[in-house]
């Protein structure tokens, strides 16, 4: 099915490094290091050249950057957490897997062309145990997961002397106290560990997945690799058409961080787009296939009570997710609680053995600045404080979802009550997006909220596309919403103060200040467009730019007062 | 030189309306009018068909989006304006131009063929008369100008119903306590009148001209009008290269926005390059030559004083700004003040006579996030404030440049200093960025923090386009960056609770909740692209979108659920 030829990740001038653990000497964590030239400055009329050092910048490209490992598609990435888990004593592989429709799926010789070859069967925790990583937080234990974070999250600023709050012990702290959350199903063994909560980097989320109308396997396989390379901390399979388990099977075999999903949409799926017809059987069976092909998280949108959903009719715009209005409907038709909210104790028994955290969708959300912070949003907010409560009390690993369309003035509202309501729970907001006059520009008008409500406290920003509201994204819309998202993610790091965020632009913009154009480009989030859009100006090579031409160029007339270059 | 036919501006079902004024009958205030198709729902059952009212939108393009107006580049503009300065009776149109400069290059014959034919002999204020808006404001006067703006920041809400704090009154209490001021040089009066201030919409700056290795006179003048066309609502004309004389006369007789130009760089061309060489007498015959073309605003680097040149050199990245190293660089080779500084008065005498305004350009704003709120900074933005009520004592219109590179926490002591320091004149900022790791991105970075300035208070924010850093823009990289700011402004009235800002927002919501997808398009800020976008998702005409399919589409369901569609 794929040409593995074409998957490597290449940054320019960047080599992958690992650095070990202490309490775990085995780990090796991944980063990216950019090669710097030297600085060509003049010091009393001599030439002096000073090198500049290389920059250690956070991965998430996984083994597709390593040179050292040949990647096959068709078989998966390297399973490394694997002996992790094992070691653990706590989980047992199952003899067969457990779905009735995965196994549907199996024995279906139709789909035998799509299938990824190498499954293996499924791990799940041992009768009477618990394998999450909130469970060993809350007893004292320090995972390889924990430091793995710890020391990706720090970006090697010890050698830069950068003191940091970070250490495997704060990591262990703040997952005990669910203030974050290590998405890491044993099933998902070949995701590098990774956190999200608001005491650490801001993380991003991309979305990909096809529906009815459009795409195919290959097609998304593509795109979460592509989201990968340029930053995506974790990525959710929004699939809704066909092929789903097929197609999230190629996705989580390959993907190198942690991935999510939504099971309503494929609990739809299996009778055929019609709500009144799911039940909670059909859902918990759809829960057990995806625990065990390795998905990390559930947006599940327990939040939804049968006596709020009329809430929402004083709205401009109605419900707007698709999971919310799924229930809604559903708690109408039937005219009663939903089955998500009525089998949450249920359904945290059931993650808890694979440790698959939920992500608490926020069905009510806002779909327009007009309904931004109204008595609807509010409402679930209140339910999910109270269902994040339950999950933790199973051990189950969880996060808040957050909105969407909110004005600027009103965001600061949804993060401190997010963080008062649902008990320091990490959120996780789309968004939000601040104004919703520039359909085909959303990527930006969300970026502005995201950036605020980043800063303010919000621990994963779900990215939005250029395409939001008109289409599904291509590999460019991917890209261009990555790219928007970790600028949005940064920006609200160094707003925070995070530990060392500041040394790639110190040292992005001291390469632009002395005309090191390389360094600048590959110092960046996207390289190749820095490299394209300064090509494309028809640059002769020197000390300006066409923007300003040679006699106007500020930093050139800087640097000669410096009498850091000869005066001409 | 142009074919005229080329140049007109359509917007999608839009129709350009004339307000009239009242203290002023007959005043045309142009607004933009975006017809809406009627909203088809059920009630109980039956199909009801509701017409939704056309939305006013702000208009900067001019007579170019008026069929009923010919417009011929060649000719220039109707001279809106003129009318109504010659009616005041104060000034005087001169028996020829004062400029040395500017009459060497009218006598030049090898430039007849770069030449705009139609030039005006200008006007200037008689002899011990003033006739600047500001003045006309401290006399209790109104002008046509002001009633004009009046108007035009309302969109005509009172058809709407919604309270206003916008008067002609109001207007002219902002403009003669300097808190807002109207740029409208008497010699550019095709330009229509507008309002920077913060008690007024947030407006935005785009930057063109060419520089010594790229671009001509033809592509000046076609960015000029897609700038225009977008929402530009001023116009910086930045050449540094050939014929900016030429090209400048081109841009002001054919701009329906008051143009801005940064004099200092026209002066250097005129000694060479050669920074040395600059004096008061060429810089002051530059700013008359410019003042009898029509420029509306001056951005002077006053603000740099000897003694603070030295305080750049703790930083990242030294002076980044052209005007602010070139004078920076003049005040050590004479080791004097700058001229700007010591001629300020006799620079506001000038200015006065043609009502000109000034923008107090931050020569040492910083170039990195790194630099941010450093000294250097902030004792400029303290000469600037002393400088501001200079000006003012002259009656001259002022406004005060704004950062530049600013990480979001050091976003609000740049806007509450500058309110203090400098009297509550409008703050003009380019930005700010808000990480510096996102070349080709940075109309991105820079919207984040232009939002969040804007809210807080600064009335005008200056575009940054994606070739920010790297090259100069084309027509694409104006576009998208125009749009972005349009964003980041709008966000900010939205936010700022200006009257009627929502109502766009309110309009478009319900069509996309509707699925009215064509006024989804024709109300958002670029029509062409959402359409093209939704058009590349190959989707097939109904009530949902290739992003989710049918079985998905929230909206769908939700509006199953009110009843507003049968259920299928």
């Amino acid at each position: 099915m794929y040409n593995t030829m074409n998957q490597k990740i290449k940054f320019p001038r960047s080599e992958k490094v690992y650095l070990p653990g202490t309490l775990f000497p085995e780990l090796r964590v991944a980063m990216r290091k950019v090669e710097q030239v030297p600085s060509t400055n003049f010091v009393d009329g001599e030439k002096v050249i000073t090198p500049n050092p290389k920059v250690y910048v956070y991965d998430t490209s996984g083994p597709f950057s390593d040179p050292a490992v040949e990647v096959d598609l068709k078989k998966g990435l390297p399973r490394l957490r694997e002996p992790w888990i094992l070691k653990r004593g706590d989980v047992e592989q199952l003899p067969e897997i457990t779905s009735e429709y995965g196994r549907m799926r199996r024995d279906d010789k139709s789909l035998d062309s799509l299938r990824f070859e190498h499954i293996t069967l499924p791990y799940r925790a041992k009768e009477g145990q618990c394998c999450t990583q909130m469970y060993y937080a809350k007893q004292g234990i320090i995972t390889p997961e924990m430091e793995y974070v710890a020391i990706r999250e720090n970006m090697n600023c010890a050698e830069l002397g950068i003191e940091t709050h970070i250490t495997p012990e704060f990591v262990r702290q703040e997952i005990a106290a669910g203030r974050a959350l290590l998405p890491a199903n044993i099933n998902h063994p070949e995701a590098e560990p990774m956190i999200i909560g608001r005491n650490f980097l801001v993380k991003i989320n991309t979305n990909i997945g096809n529906s009815a109308t459009t795409s195919g396997i290959e097609e998304e396989v593509e795109k979460a690799l592509w989201s990968c390379k340029w930053g995506g901390d974790t990525l959710m399979d929004l699939s809704t058409g066909e092929n789903i388990h097929e197609t999230r099977e190629w996705i989580i075999r390959n993907c190198p961080v942690p991935v999510g999903t939504v099971p309503i949409y494929q609990a739809l799926e299996k009778v055929n787009g019609k709500v009144e017809a799911l039940t909670w059987e059909i859902y918990r069976d759809t829960l057990i296939e995806q625990c065990e092909q390795g998905v990390d998280y559930f947006t599940i949108h327990a939040g939804i009570r049968r006596h709020n959903v009329h809430l929402a009719e004083k709205r401009l715009c109605g419900i707007v997710s698709r999971g919310g209005s799924i229930m809604s409907k559903w708690c109408l038709v039937h005219d009663r609680e939903s089955f998500l909210y009525e089998h949450f104790d249920d359904i945290c028994d059931i993650l808890a053995q694979y440790d698959v955290a939920i992500s608490l969708g926020d069905g009510l959300r806002p779909g327009s600045t007009h309904d931004a912070n109204d008595e609807a949003q509010f409402a679930e907010l209140d339910t999910m404080g109270e269902l994040v409560l339950r999950a933790w009390d199973k051990n189950v690993q969880a996060f808040i979802e957050g909105p969407g369309h909110v004005p600027m003035h009103k965001i600061k509202e949804n993060m401190e009550r997010q963080i008062e309501k649902c008990h320091d729970a990490p959120f996780y907001t789309l968004g939000p997006i601040v104004t919703d006059i520039a359909p085909g520009y959303d990527h930006i008008t969300s970026a502005i909220g995201a950036a605020q409500i980043g800063w303010l406290g919000t621990a994963m920003l779900c990215y939005v596309t250029p395409k939001e509201h008109l289409a599904l994204p291509d590999k460019e819309d991917v890209r261009v919403g990555v790219i928007t998202y970790k600028i949005a993610a940064h920006a609200a790091d160094l707003a925070k103060g995070h530990p060392g965020a500041q040394v790639r632009d110190n040292a992005l913009s001291k390469a632009r200040y002395e005309f090191r154009w390389k360094d600048q480009f590959d110092l960046s989030l996207d390289p190749e467009r820095a490299f394209s859009y300064f090509h494309a100006g028809k640059h002769v090579d020197g000390e300006y730019c066409t923007m300003c031409g040679p006699n106007f160029c500020a930093m050139r007339l800087s640097r000669e007062l410096r009498k850091e270059k000869p005066l001409p």
